[in-house]
């Protein structure tokens, strides 16, 4: 769907410079990682690697992206070497879903510099983005501590495929459902959604517009209460309820959107236990994250279901994953690694030389430290007879594909495991513990 | 491009409800606006319409969406319905480009409520984005008080088209270019860049990779001075820049991408004076925004161009515009609308009944004053002799293209003419007046 150009104009001009100066094919050997892991926590959950992968295998210059370079100024000659050029690099990743702390590659491209550059900016516009919505989804499921989540932010994400790829991420991390009709079509997400404040407001009263909506889904009533006023919108609901349960049917949830969700639902799990509605749910939402549920949680709010938009998809206190992908070793001479690193005045944007590699360790199934080592190394102090897996696994050798990628039921079934091996100390959404990873580059 | 399963489920399931209760075609009116001006500034620059335009004129359920929707279990007649469907509400919107206020209406539809209602999610999707997008360049580029403006943000942008709409709203707001290419293919915004520190770190030594840049691209050589030591680099630089001009050219310019921007932009420019390159330009990036902007010039920072990236395309500090979409009015009986509004415990949820326009009055040619009336009022008492104009226009009469959209060359003029009509009081970055809008609906 995007070619080559998606990238940053820079890419060009020194893939320019590398062929006019012969270095295009040098061999060269890219890391993706990141240095802080989001929203002050400790771990991040690895995603977008397909797209990523789908962009790679499809890249091709095609004329119209010729035509348009040409026109930019672009020497014919090496036009001529774009349009010919096809994916040749090899990529190791970490599957998708998978935790990852900072520093830890979480992806590396080896191959010819220019092509390994080219990709720099779509494969960081792509994993950034959904590691980190992935990894909000898998905090804010983590507060809701089992509950139903529903991702309905659609509306205020990033342009239409932000609110695609966020929907996709977020059912990785751990949401059950969508509101994003097309996650559904395309990516087979469960979809969730009732009626909004406009159903109500169009017709002369709330019963009315309850009891219209209860004859067309019958099966599948959720009211929204808090057009008016929630404590009677609640009063109206449960008439609504009754009226379903006449035909043999029944009330399925009442969703508050506003207003003080622990005291309202406090009221609405009263009213409705009262009136013989204790299994209708109680669904909440309005600008939820992690830090809301936590407290409502903790003050015991009878919320059964969280709907979760805006604060999710656009990561709200953390909007953008800092993921960099960094030239980290170069053949200056066939079959040997000059391991490259930037020593920058900023101490902590210096990286790390070196292709690398990262070795987790296990204990009972938890996961009890990391060590990212050199492949160049000798590591046989790692304590290889301990239970441990290596995380970058090959996914294109030469451009074509090693592994087939997993489905999405199956990263988010990883990423699932992932979290359950990782202690909840490292999860907690405030004041999370250090991870322990060491580094032996 | 998207259809229009690119909605929220809700949407569908009210959809069905309305037809199933014989109310589909019943005329409503939704209006979209926003409720508080992004970044505690006091206005957005609207943004959006023309991927909003497109979207609507081109909606259709096509045959894979009836079959997933049939797969979803909908209703056999209602699909057909569906499929018959075609986009007939009319649609009046404020300009692209036009400085907007809380409460005032961006886009009015009017039309049938099944599709009305089906639009609302990709409408807010485009235009809550790109109009805090547009809103974040002009806040930006306020600050960087006419100096060259690149934005670079793709990587950090969410998603693919995250980060394209990001480069088309932040060309709007006053970027003048952007390092996206594929902005650049499509929609002729102009393209900067020139190396990344991989560039330096793949050769020996820095002095070696800048002379050989120099060499690729000797008419447009701008040389990042930050990778090992920005002091040092810029030493190199300067070697550089008289490798060039031995050869007739010059050293169009250093990038600073790290550390004290201040300082070293300070050091930068008296080397460079020092050495008779007064006129080689200084480009700093690195988190820049309006804030960090807006105090490097305080303390007079000697930067020519400003390089911003993630905290203006993700637009950091405030990464949602809480833009909704409401109804407010319904035709109960034919050429009779009733007023519809929410009343929520929130009271500032609450919504504005009726068919709105905005009347924006000038002095001078500079905005004065805005007020919000209804279409059904009599408003003579607005000061009709006074200069003003009303910002709704129609765009689609039935579905149909009613006045061709501008350019983005044009919007992107629109843009800085109504920004130069707003006041520097309401525009400083810290602390701006609120802007009078008088609301009589």
């Amino acid at each position: 769907m995007y070619g080559p150009l998606l990238t940053d104009f820079y890419q060009l001009t020194m893939g320019y410079a590398y062929w006019k100066s012969g270095l295009a094919e040098k061999e060269a050997c890219f890391q993706l990682f990141f240095r802080k892991a989001p929203f002050s926590g400790q771990f991040a959950l690895a995603c977008g690697l397909q797209d990523a992968i789908d962009f790679l295998r499809g890249l091709r210059f095609r004329d119209e992206d010729i035509a348009y370079l040409q026109k930019l100024g672009f020497d014919e000659k090496f036009l001529a070497y774009l349009s010919n050029m096809r994916f040749s690099c090899s990529v190791d990743a970490v599957a998708e879903g998978t935790i990852v702390f900072a520093k830890e590659p979480i992806l590396r491209v080896t191959g010819p510099i220019l092509q390994g550059q080219l990709v720099e900016t779509p494969l960081l516009n792509m994993i950034n983005f959904q590691t980190l919505i992935a990894t909000k989804a898998a905090r804010v499921c983590y507060a809701a501590q089992g509950d139903e989540v529903i991702e309905f932010g659609l509306r205020r994400a990033h342009g239409p495929d932000g609110g695609l790829s966020a929907s996709r991420a977020a059912y990785i991390g751990g949401c059950d459902s969508t509101s994003n009709v097309l996650a559904g079509q395309r990516f087979g997400i469960p979809l969730r959604g009732t009626m909004a404040h406009s159903w109500i407001m169009s017709f002369p009263d709330e019963q009315h517009a309850f009891d219209t909506y209860a004859s067309a889904w019958p099966g599948a009533c959720v009211l929204m209460v808090d057009t008016h006023d929630s404590p009677s919108g609640i009063k109206n609901a449960i008439k609504t309820g009754n009226l379903l349960r006449a035909r043999g049917q029944d009330l399925l949830g009442v969703r508050l959107d506003s207003g003080d969700l622990l005291q309202l639902s406090k009221v609405a799990r009263e009213e409705l236990d009262a009136a013989g509605f204790a299994h209708t749910k109680i669904i909440a939402s309005g600008d939820l994250d992690e830090y809301s549920i936590t407290d409502l949680k903790k003050h015991e709010a009878p919320i059964d279901t969280w709907g979760v938009g805006t604060r999710l998809v656009t990561a709200h206190d953390d909007p953008a994953l800092g993921g960099v992908y960094k030239l980290v070793a170069i053949k200056d001479e066939p079959n040997a690694w000059r391991p490259c690193a930037k020593t920058s005045n900023d101490s902590e944007k210096s990286t790390l030389p070196g292709l690398l590699q990262t070795r987790r360790f296990l204990h009972d199934g938890k996961f009890v430290g990391d060590c990212v080592y050199g492949l160049s190394s000798t590591h046989t102090s790692l304590g290889e007879e301990t239970d441990f897996v290596d995380l970058l696994k090959p996914i294109l050798k030469a451009g074509q594909i090693h592994a087939d990628l997993p489905t999405i039921a199956q990263v988010k079934a990883n990423a699932q495991r992932e979290l359950a091996c990782l202690d909840d100390r490292f999860k907690t959404i405030r004041q999370a513990s250090p991870y322990p990873v060491e580094v032996r580059s």
